[in-house]
């Protein structure tokens, strides 16, 4: 094995227009950017330096809200122009449905009929955008759709218009023959005070209510899920447990905070490790996508070294995922931590009357099975140990 | 309208045992509790005095862990008694899984699949033992299922064991002809580090990968889904909306705080009050649930402090909710921030090609929609206003 | 009493100019405010129409990073002009130590020389400015004073750094005759990953290490003490006792959020009450500084509102805390809550070695002096009672 | 160096009598404690065998709350025999002024004057008993000192009654020649709703209010912090920097959670290493105390695999922070990220008129200093790279 931790195309590593385009501005400093602007291309042009697979965009990352035609395809023309000098590709686009004043009350949900119109609108432009690019995976964050009192507006009228347009939108999808999976993003709250379906979990729930759920599913984020305080790889297992894992957002986030999206496995160290032990583990295919950006104390240099710190955290540890799987006295305490059903499996599988019955007059010697200790200290022992280099 | 504030059985207040029973100890005084233990039949009758509609219990509540067959006659048959002397009915019933030593590592989800039968076990003798007092609801929490650390446990097998187990059980209450519907209950964290299905929005998106979603539903809690930071309000919205709301466990909590379980209304009144407008406005016919118990400060006469309390601030802000709902100044202000269609109407509704076309092709004055201020913050003090009683 | 809730100059309510003059922007649309800018003598006149008593500014509210000398002069004589017309008085000023690029990575704190002499010079600048208006409270809010990550800079540096630059502004605040006393305001974190000194309580602490303590004090900020999820009037009143409480900044924020500068009483009525009892049961006689900003749906009507609401939800409070303390019921509660020291009283005070021995040979009856229930939870209820306008 | 990351008596690692002897119990199992009780001279040889330097307790963890006089001195007696048998010593002890119900409401802050008197005398003979052995470090951490809601105490008063009990207590430690130094430790909530003086910060600065300062430091927590979401090393920073750093606890906890108390470094390994880095660069002497305790899925060999884990993971940080301390590439990028002060040199130091004179006249190119990246994504990468192992 060969652990050089560079980044190569089938690792998948890409990275927004808006992440490694970030301006360094924050609510404190709008006026205030650290880091001029480069132009789409320009960003491509980086990310194929530093070894990125893809580029994702916003319709307004790449098409500012104003361009005219003109000015849209002469941008096109660059950033196609770009993507083959470098080979990069662009598997998801999006829409940028909260930035412009006329997303403050929300897009899909706001309670001006007008202004969901011309959501979808903008969402359908979106995705031909993103098509005429190749993407096949369109992502929807509603950075607005929520309230910061409850006086101003029914959550039951925020889902049934969230619907609404979803299911307008896949329809879109089925009639322009594009192919797109939509994948969904969960926030709890920020810009707004909260922000409906907050989580992933609520997310998964929303779209079986949906009218085509089979082409729905969610793009979970580190750092959202770390806002609300919740075990950010749990909330993955699960995406994947319901065949919904279409695509993610790494980053990085102290719990209970505001937006922070660091760089991939800057904070939380264990918690990314865990991460992409089960993405390496189940042998997901998709995008390893970057949702992050460099501090505001860099330059376009510092920005470089963030785009490589994602990527190369990310091998590191996929590479120490591989040592766990492989360390003999660790898979020898997780076999004995999960010992095999013996004479429980009688009692498993599929109900019957019969093994409801027997179960039910089984006995157990309730304090006997209580009194084994689990050895759970040791084996965590052992992964901090491997994770620090020391065994 | 007359607002005594006075507790009815239509008002379907209910407590569980465990609530009002609650000895005031905590991890910091387990061995000192502060109110000394009252049978349930005595705590059917403190029920009875302050006015509640029904009572809920875990099967340990009523019945000991080891308790033998004769005191668990005598103890049922005294609690029947308190229920027929007071006319308090059991709505709801649901299984201790977290108490016992045998599940300090989860009982569904347990690697060992001695605990995990046993868990089904008793689950099964719960659930017969709630049927036997007439319970329809029951409910799981599962308070030990999930992890310190994710070295020691897949959560793909975490939800494959708890979706096999939940399987199991929806199959006993069909074969038993219990007629239960199953309410999960969701929890950040506390007492595991990390607990499986943390929010109600997972919850909801778990039960469609079981073999029976139909029988079951959610029971969210206030003060869990705030541990999280969320709204809670959103959460009941979401269920409501997918018609599994089928039961609601009411108290208080600080956003971010280990598990309060105080009063409900105590603190967040806001958030109160927009959670009983919305039970209120839906026509929610299931019970109101109280599972919060008294300060460590009060005896048992302050227990009943407490639970006059919970029914008395519900009722306050029910009357509060219809005030709103009556009110022509805020009703104005929400007719005029919530237009109708107009010249949208033709892009809403099922999607057809043309209409997509015709949408795409629409032109929006962006700027000019954004304009337009929406009133939200006089909305909002009209709000306070009424909730301080000053208009 | 008259509770018409209007405000009146001898309640003190001031507002920043960025507060009214917010344009709604924040970190999603960084380019897309939703209110045009207002000079600063228009937003006086704004809060002249509002009712306010003072305004406050950090210096390139009032003047622009690169305004030349002579439009610095114009808006000056205009904002003076708006001043005199309506009344205004200017009772604090403050710097921007955190817009400009270069403070990216501190001011007074940053790794950089010419950071922390350039930032100690626009200090000084600013003392001057506001001294030019008459302010006597100069407030320091160090929002760019901290990390990201702690490899790049020792919080010992910091906290150096940060007194030395206090020491020096604190001479020179003396050499020129200002007259001012310096009001340090903590924040845990946002922009910064942690900002130093992130607490009242720590900000406290660090006064008595620098050369003239009594010169300084603090303004605490309720929404930046309930960002770490502390109570904000416990953190007032240790100012208060300190004799530290020279500002404070009022608004309304949940827990563990990012920093959301609420209408004052838009959400947490209860911690709300109690801080507004707590200044008024004092005597505090300073400014009531509404440190917040309207929600970014509103125009400047809703502006206004937003103005409005933080005061009257400060008088409605005055008025419930007024009722509170002649509220014969919840008063006799409360006298019977804190009973007299009786026995006790031989024990208390002065320590004496006499007076120890005594205590230490004196027979307690713990468990009897433990029965005793509190009514804690009766005396919450009441409060409820009284704040929802039902008693 | 040989990194063999065994503990020896000079690291002073020390652990509390109640977290080897944590019996597992938590809130949701208080009757079902998964291990059983050893005795104190027990503990102490189990803290022998994994090599610990010292043992603290609570009065009570030593001699039960009811043990006769005869009880005590035996279990004393033992004690005695067990810590000569080890080696080990009793750096520290303290008061439980938290467990028995008489604290409900509070010890020190009680609305009940004899509850106040009590806890007196219960510290004064805790200080007897720690005295007795030798401790030298007395620690108090007020539990109970807090409300659930602000209408039942009022914080001046609670202030008030801490300092006074604090103030009699030094004497009291005067009077006796026991030459103890107190350290104060804060908690931000949990048991109660919130807890007074709720951060280190807040310790620090009441403090400077006591009659005897010199005596009195801060024993801050990691966990405790942390469940406020600041920055542990930043608060032991500022206790260093105030000469007041008497003690430390050290655990791990994630933020904005109930008190976790883990084994140290399990969890946040990035904030674990900046802390033992900031101990050992500063030449901390003090005792390394480990107050956490094992998972409940343990048994007394996995309490011992915990307790050597705090251990080694201190020792692997140590070895982590001489590595990085060594590293020319970091050293010679924070020597470029921390200029020496140049031209600056002439405004730093001590105030004059003259030098504010001449740093207000002087020119700064603010855009050409703000333009300089600082290299911290690079920085923070080697970090990473350095604690995997990997460099």
């Amino acid at each position: 094995m060969s652990a050089d931790y560079q980044p190569k195309p089938e690792h998948k590593f890409t990275f927004g227009l808006w992440t490694v385009g970030s301006s360094g501005a924050d609510q404190f400093a709008t006026t205030f950017p650290v880091r001029g602007p480069k132009t789409p291309a320009e960003l491509v042009r980086l990310l194929g330096e530093v070894g990125a697979y893809g580029v994702n965009f916003h319709d307004n990352d790449l098409i500012p809200l104003d361009a005219t035609p003109a000015e849209a395809e002469q941008i096109k023309k660059d950033f196609r122009a770009a993507l083959k000098e470098t080979g990069l590709v662009v598997p998801m686009a999006t829409t940028n449905l909260f930035s412009a004043q006329i997303f403050k009350d929300g897009a899909f949900t706001s309670n001006d009929p007008k202004v969901r119109a011309y959501s979808i609108q903008k969402a359908m432009r979106g995705m031909d955008l993103g098509a005429e690019f190749g993407a096949k995976i369109y992502v929807f964050w509603g950075g607005r759709e929520g309230t910061e009192t409850d006086a101003t507006k029914n959550p039951l009228d925020g889902l049934k218009r969230f619907r609404e347009a979803l299911n307008f939108l896949c329809e879109y999808n089925n009639s322009q023959g594009y192919g797109y999976k939509f994948a969904l993003e969960a926030k709890p709250n920020e810009p707004r005070g909260d922000i409906y379906l907050p989580t992933t979990g609520s997310m998964l729930a929303f779209i079986e209510t949906l009218d085509h759920p089979e082409m729905v599913g969610v793009n979970p984020e580190f750092a959202h899920e770390h806002m609300a305080g919740l075990n950010f790889m749990h909330a993955v297992a699960q995406a994947w447990d319901a065949g919904k894992l279409f695509h993610i957002d790494l980053n990085d986030q102290n719990y209970a905070r505001f937006d922070q999206d660091w760089r991939f496995g800057q904070q939380n160290w264990k918690q990314a490790f865990f991460l992409v032990k089960f993405l390496e583990d189940v042998g997901y295919t998709g995008s390893r996508h970057f949702d992050a950006h460099a501090f505001r104390t860099e330059d376009y240099e510092g920005v470089k070294d963030f785009a490589r710190g994602c990527m190369r955290t990310y091998l590191i540890f996929k590479e120490k995922a591989r040592q766990f799987n492989e360390d003999k006295e660790i898979q020898a305490l997780l076999a004995e931590i999960t010992p095999a059903s013996g004479e429980m499996e009688k009692f498993e599988g599929k109900f019957t009357a019969e093994k409801a019955a027997a179960l039910k007059a089984f006995s157990f010697d309730r304090n006997a099975i209580a009194a084994r200790g689990l050895k759970y200290e040791k084996l965590d022992q052992l992964l901090t140990d491997l994770m620090m280099g020391i065994r």
